[in-house]
């Protein structure tokens, strides 16, 4: 018995081509493992003639992605043309109007309508899948929906792309600034010539509100994701980071709370004890913690053509195996409505980067505003001497509220022997290695 | 529609009671996630009147686990009794004759007997599921089967037992010798009492066993596994790993060569630039190079109650959810036959340590034989001077055979002026983040 699965792929980029590649060169592998061959039986893209590397002579060419969703022969469409709306959407609409499964790799388009989607798919009997949307070639959906499926998870949080943390990781080893070291990644192909999307955190943001659905089953709200990108950290607190046992990495967090579901993109101060730290490069890493499984961390590349054709090679392979699961972990009809916790109220630690004018009663007075706003400091440095002219000095607090931490600033914004605005960074409890 | 998934647990240990944990607390939360209630109706231990923390009063009870087995009304039989044979065996026997499911975390039995169990569970439609069997908590079968199987892999290794991880991570961070540590771990009840199954590699050759039949769709050798253990690695070994930018690591590595597929499991000098070089204390870790993923990570708990039954809950539900694949890979009939290749075809790079007296020409000495045997040298450190007494001298080399370095070392052995055995271990070449 050996019956086909027929797959259409829509965009035929770098990711289009990488999975064609897969699909030709594993041909025998995969109908060993899946009992069915897996066919690509049409494919669409902008431009016929472009050259890339692979043979299309044989296979049926649309050259409108929507019509191929609907007209083509086959049991799935692999969307990879990508953005939250347009084409990439109807591409999606229709094939699932059509009864035929949809593999995405479209975060932008799932942190907006996963949810419609999803139901709109498991209404019609479809499977939507996404592996490849969040953290390239690791199979953490996988991993939180299936393989830690008997945990209740008190909390996700991952390095969830891999072009700020090779910034940061760059920042670090070579003591240069964020512009130097953007230009280098954009040379190097790291980097989009607008980066924004990766820098400001947005990327992440959109990985984050799909992983907060699995993990937690509840509806996606990519606007209730606090979002804080890089372009704030400086040399100079990496380098303080590294003084006081932390490194600084760019973390997506997914926890729930008293006052809901807290979902936050920003830079933190990760402890040198805590697997994620030693996470670096281009690489992505999620880490679960569970109440029965402790802490479990997945690492690996998260973009590049063949880590995610991985992804995408990996939800055929479960469709040709017939697979059913509902598309977050809980089928859609069930998934609770999210309440999102509000940013002020967050707890935790803060790491405080002052610019004061070196003088006798300058800590005294940041002192006595943290003091006010009950704010307790857990550490004061100040390393550098120099009566009259301005020197850093770092402050690390004890847990307190983000909207205690924020008035304070705003006051000792408001100093004047405050120099420059004050710069912060959250500090991350995480569990260690025993 | 919510059915029933009745499950019966043989053995009722830490894991177990654990299990039975999972499925009282998180009842709402699995019945929402699978579309079915997973209930424990029936069980079987060694003493009914202990007490484990856990009401078993309304269960109905069987002293005999091979009756239960073929008796209780039930969907899933979950063995937690362990040993490679005897009654463990014979419930996973039973239970598939009943055309029932089975889940296991008996590494042992499925190193050994994994293969017609396998082919018995797929002609008789049932699961033999065995997540928990490796890295406990680390959900690393469905990856290798489901999440990775896009990918033709180039190697897997991973550090599987938590007992030897934490005593090489307290040697290193104390400086003490292995026996003193041994001593502390047993203490702290992170190794048994007879210890051998864990420090000399047998433990985790049964897991590689396993991972091996997973990852390359062959049949198991467990006999075909090259097992050392960490009993000979030294407090000085692991100074001059440090100094020359290594850990080392019990590892069990197994990768296709030329001559066959090699299985092996020991001490390795690994690369600071390795993720898994930072994987510290009781954790696991395995890495999966693949040719499209790149290569991959996934590290937590191996062991203890709640990793374990983490692992086991997940395959509960995978049953629930309707999910049926095979049991390792591809089909059990359609596995590969494994031809293991022997360990003196291994090549690769070799740490010596030798103890020499220090005299001129001793060296010379040993060149010589590392040249005869046509092993070339990399890194040659002579630390300490002390003309006339012992001093040691640590030598590591290009890639070689391990037949060549073998020979090498019995003659290097047979010189007068090498006061001990020399010590060997193998460098691995792996990957690092970018």
């Amino acid at each position: 018995m050996n019956t086909q699965l027929k797959v259409a792929i829509a965009g035929l980029g770098t990711v289009g081509a990488g999975t064609y590649r897969v699909l030709q060169e594993h041909g025998e592998l995969l109908t060993e493992r899946c009992g069915h061959s897996l066919v690509v039986s049409a494919v669409s893209a902008r431009d016929r003639k472009r050259d890339r590397g692979i043979n299309l002579q044989n296979v049926p060419w649309f050259d409108d992605p929507v019509q191929m969703a609907a007209e083509a022969e086959v049991d799935v469409v692999v969307e990879l043309i990508g953005g939250a709306d347009g084409v990439a959407k109807e591409i999606c609409d229709t094939a699932i109007q059509h009864g035929r499964h949809v593999v995405t790799a479209n975060k932008a388009m799932l942190a907006h309508h996963g949810i419609p989607l999803a139901r709109m798919a498991e209404e019609r009997g479809v499977v939507l899948a996404y592996e490849a949307a969040v953290a390239g070639g690791i199979p953490i959906i996988k991993a939180l929906r299936e393989g830690l499926a008997g945990n209740h998870l008190k909390r996700v949080y991952g390095i969830l792309n891999g072009t700020s943390n090779f910034i940061l990781t760059e920042m670090r080893r070579s003591g240069r600034e964020f512009e130097a070291v953007l230009e280098e990644a954009q040379k190097l192909g790291y980097a989009e010539a607008d980066p924004s999307f990766d820098v400001d955190g947005v990327d992440t943001a959109h990985k984050l509100a799909i992983l907060a659905a699995v993990a937690f089953g509840c509806e996606i709200d990519f606007d209730g994701v606090y979002t804080e990108g890089i372009r704030h950290v400086s040399a100079l607190d990496i380098g303080y980071a590294e003084e006081l046992g932390y490194r600084i990495k760019l973390l997506g967090t997914v926890r729930p709370t008293e006052d809901g579901l807290e979902q936050r993109v920003h830079p933190c101060m990760v402890p040198l004890s805590a697997p994620i730290a030693y996470v670096e490069g281009v690489d992505n890493a999620i880490v679960a913690d569970g109440d029965f499984v402790e802490s479990a961390m997945f690492e690996g590349r998260g973009a590049g053509a063949g880590p995610t054709a991985s992804a995408i090679v990996a939800d055929l392979v479960d469709i040709a195996r017939g697979t059913r699961l509902p598309t977050f972990s809980v089928p859609a009809r069930h998934l609770a409505r999210i309440l999102s916790a509000p940013m002020d109220r967050h707890w935790g630690a803060y790491y405080l980067r002052l610019m004061l004018v070196d003088r006798p009663g300058v800590i005294a007075d940041v002192a006595a505003i943290l003091r006010d706003e009950k704010v307790s400091m857990e550490s004061m440095l100040q390393r550098q001497r120099s009566p009259g002219s301005t020197v850093p000095v770092v402050i690390t607090t004890h847990e307190t509220s983000e909207s205690a931490m924020r008035h304070a600033l705003e006051r000792i914004d408001r100093l004047d022997t405050v120099v420059e605005s004050p710069r912060m960074i959250r500090i991350e409890t995480l569990g260690g290695r025993t």
